[in-house]
């Protein structure tokens, strides 16, 4: 626990008092010598503007100045784990696996895995395998988990994702996660072996076991048409975060359609919901559980896409359709709602960037400033102020009345 | 190493871009009843105007809140090493030795020395010898050298520096660099022994050869009519930095007339090119190696010298003078490029001061904002805000794509 955490740990209380906090993906952006507006200067957001109105915005440096964070550490950051605290650190592996919400403890090791097509000579064709259904996916996954459920002492739960996309985990005594990523990387290569990085008698035993399971499970798939091969990448097991219901005393729910925002919010503790594709299924959601929880994570995707895309005009749809929900997310009356981002995804760059995000907090003592937009031009200068994401959790639990004072 | 160095190494890759730090030292101002324009705002500066324009703006905190820094750590600091951390102190008289291009090794403590005059009561009588002009330093240091090449298994390197100022390198084993300065800093009093504080047997061996060393050079100088004595301070090891191709995989080079930033930049793994002693010099020396960096550290002296000397239209002229040398750094079409200092040195303190100082920097992502000058009041509202110096260079690589996203 970082000193931040063991602080808020000891101020925080039970309350009646509910908090959401809107994550719109990648929804910041950057001004440039040819692109003068941002998707949020640009959008019609009529119900944003009104919120920053009777609020505070500011801005909010996402991992550190100059660096551009994953979705990982970039949601970390924003519940309050320290991104760069290295005990923090999250395996693709077992980001995949929370995100089907399988169920991991401390003796797994996860992987995420892609099905791939193989050509003859036994050297990858098609990485995606033809980017084959889902249900497809699914089938071969039964088959792998029927056909290899235990190599020696170790049981093998093979899950899908979604498409080509599934998860191994490898659950049994004396296991590390120090296994290579068997990908490489390209077509017109064979698939890597199992090596682990380690010379502990841990990263034997899970080299060998991993390789079983390569040999075995490339036996089992060799008449697929298409998924006749697999990778494993991202070996990793749970890092065992401390959860926000013993650090903030919150019992919190996440509101979120895609794995890897569903994985992080459960390694957090919280509930991770069934809900629809849309926003506005996601506020149904949210309504239908209000009164069991008292902190609501909901996390909006497609700003994100569309910003990776370089698509300006499909993320200024998102944030327009994010603003027609938020009068039913307000209808709730949360205490404190806060509007911000995971990470900038300038529709100019195609990707993430390091610049801080926009913020937006509207409750009972945020210092209602002069600031009338959710924009970066208007939290440049709004009372917030610019400081680190994993800070936001306090200035949340305080504005809802959840922290007592330090010291007397 | 840092974590933030840690990181930035982790995610540093090598590219064709290239960066230019531009170090105006000193040149930020403060305002005070009395004058309400700092040197920057007063200054007709059309080129840096335009440069803010199609820029961003911010500020750094050189060393740490209300804290001034010496030129040494203002650098280490804008070159990503924290200069608060104890490993990455540098004594005075590494600096002055890198200054010199002396070839240092980790078995060498280096000192600063001073030649002054010690009337017939052995007493200084001058602290600087009647500031001796710099080749009558250098006969001294050659006839010293000759005199006193090694005492027991150390030898010993006298080398000139300017005027009344040289450095004397112990060269041998077992020693260590626990020696007080010998500078009893006032006229009147007589010079000191060598004192070591500590109880080891490197520190006896090093006070023993320093002790030899002086009671040799006092008999070698005391038939000269100014430079009859000498004084050593600032006895230090090289402090062994992380290099810039370690750590962001840069190929640096640094353009800088005065020793002590020379030496700064020889530590942190720079090229150090001659150049020559005007500005325009040095953007000459800029454009004859362009093809061979990555990295160019261009440093200005003159806006801190004015500073120092309360002189308001020496600072203004020295801005001037380098606005006017811009367009011929541009015209190499760097990549990134950022302006800023290593300290204040307002000309109403006539000293190094612990003000943030003004950031201006100009790439293909550093998201132009709505600032247009590089001056103290248009920094303060510029989108890039106000962070630790120590940061910069992480800002600096990102924006040339140097930078790897953190996390998945």
């Amino acid at each position: 626990m970082t000193p931040q955490q063991e602080l808020l740990k000891k101020l925080a209380s039970k309350t009646d008092t509910k908090i959401v906090l809107v994550v719109m993906d990648g929804v910041g952006g950057i001004h440039t010598v040819d692109s003068a507006q941002t998707a949020l200067e640009t959008a019609n957001t009529p119900n944003l503007d009104a919120l920053a109105g009777r609020g505070a915005t500011g801005r909010l440096i996402p991992c550190e100045v100059g660096v551009t964070p994953g979705s990982g550490p970039g949601h970390l950051a924003l519940f309050g784990y320290d991104p760069l605290v290295p005990a923090y650190e999250i395996g693709r592996g077992v980001l995949e696996a929370c995100g089907i919400n399988f169920p991991l403890t401390p003796s797994m090791v996860a992987t995420r895995g892609n099905f791939c097509s193989l050509g003859a000579d036994g050297t990858i064709t098609d990485r995606r395998a033809g980017r084959i259904p889902s249900d497809e996916g699914a089938r071969i996954c039964q088959k792998l988990q029927k056909a290899i459920p235990r190599i020696e002492d170790v049981k093998i739960h093979t899950r899908p994702v979604k498409e080509y996309r599934f998860c191994t985990i490898f659950d049994g005594p004396g296991l590390e996660p120090s296994i290579e990523d068997t990908d490489p990387q390209k077509v017109g290569l064979a698939t890597l072996p199992a090596r682990t990085t380690s010379a502990t008698a841990a990263g034997k035993k899970t080299q060998r076991i991993v390789q079983a399971f390569l040999d075995q499970a490339f036996k089992v798939m060799a008449d697929e048409p298409k998924a006749n091969g697999l990778v494993l990448r991202g070996f990793a097991v749970d890092p065992g975060l401390p959860k926000f219901q013993e650090l903030y005393k919150l019992t919190p729910c996440a509101i979120a359609t895609y794995p890897l925002y569903r994985g992080v919010a459960s390694l957090a503790g919280m509930e991770v919901l069934e809900t629809g594709q849309t926003i506005a299924d996601e506020v149904a959601t949210l309504k239908e559980v209000w009164d069991k929880f008292d902190f609501f994570f909901f996390h909006v995707k497609k700003t994100d896409s569309n910003g990776e895309d370089g698509n300006l005009a499909g993320k200024i749809k998102v944030i327009e359709e994010f603003d027609a929900a938020l009068p039913g997310i307000l209808e709730m009356k949360p205490d404190v709602i806060a509007v911000t981002a995971d990470h900038c995804t300038p529709y100019v760059m195609k990707g993430h960037s390091y610049h801080p995000v926009p913020l937006l907090i509207c409750g009972p003592t945020c210092d209602v400033d002069a600031t009338v937009a959710f924009t970066e031009s208007e939290c440049l200068r709004g009372s917030l102020g610019t400081f680190h994401s994993e800070k936001l959790m306090g200035l949340l639990l305080d504005n809802a009345g959840k922290l007592l004072k330090f010291g007397s």
